[in-house]
């Protein structure tokens, strides 16, 4: 699960992908929140939005838009608030969190570090066999923070994949407690 | 109640208030978080802490500081979080928030905008007639943001208190139903 973090606009995007590169577009959306309500309101409509797109998909890890502050002071803090939110429910269910910086996503999408909206957006649909981008602009950004984590290092996925034969132990653990208590096994 | 966002350390300070400006401190102390700890799992560790503060003091308002990014990159990220998760749980639980600059609560709570950590420690200790100030300093400008938010302006006050008229009156209309399907009413 990909999410690029906003006050406004928080863009997920959730894809699949199978041992080699081959990704696919399980679902793309985005979690609005109204400019009227107030700042407290939204972060909380925000948390309520990720935590219903967590417990949908269940991904095996999050990857979040790492946030700079050279931009305007005030969008940053409600876009440092949200990305802090969404690593804050990614914790809760125990799912990986991995930061990636725009230009990094860029760069593992198109070639190109510096690459515009547009290209990502054209290279996000090419990779998910889509007829056009996903729209806004943050959902195919979302899309394309999943698909750059896919693709990225292995160190990430390694842990993220330790993460997860974890808790498919634990989960096969309670699961043979539970037969033991109905003596089948 | 106020909270002084931190990542390593939150301050939290409740405090009661009459009708006049006498204030008597209910309890001050710090959520911690350890820095070996992953980003996301310290940010959920912030939010269990002020969660459990909330759940146990049922304050009227919360009076968070108002972070600012003039300082370091990385601590305005985690203390701007921070800040986001209170405003977050004081949202879930219908508390109104307000944000103080820190130069509004020293000039609040010692008639200087630009009043040293000692002095606020000094006056908050005062105020609350303690023998010394509470420590960590964090726990201090908690407190300080707490009686902050009592003594200024009515605007806010006359928020907060709509908001606990609108609570309370929802609280006794959900009594009077009990007692009427209990037959007492």
């Amino acid at each position: 699960m990909g999410v690029d973090p906003g006050l406004t606009r928080c863009g997920i995007g959730v894809v699949d992908a199978d041992a080699g590169r081959r990704v696919e577009l399980t679902a793309v959306g985005v979690v609005r929140t109204p400019a009227d309500r107030d700042h407290a309101h939204r972060l909380l409509a925000i948390e309520t939005g990720i935590e219903e797109w967590v417990r949908t998909y269940r991904p095996d890890a999050m990857a979040v838009e790492r946030v700079f502050t050279q931009h305007n002071l005030h969008s940053v803090t409600g876009t440092s608030q949200a990305a802090g939110i969404a690593m804050l429910v990614a914790a809760r269910h125990s799912i990986p969190v991995v930061l990636h910086t725009p230009s990094e996503v860029k760069a593992a999408i198109t070639g190109n570090g510096r690459a515009d909206k547009a290209q990502v957006g054209a290279m996000v649909a090419r990779i998910c066999r889509l007829s056009e981008p996903p729209k806004p602009a943050d959902a195919a950004d979302a899309v394309a923070l999943a698909i750059c984590h896919v693709w990225r290092g292995p160190a990430t996925n390694r842990y993220a994949e330790a993460v997860a034969a974890a808790q498919s132990h634990k989960q096969r653990a309670s699961w043979t407690s539970i037969k033991k208590k109905q003596g089948t096994v």
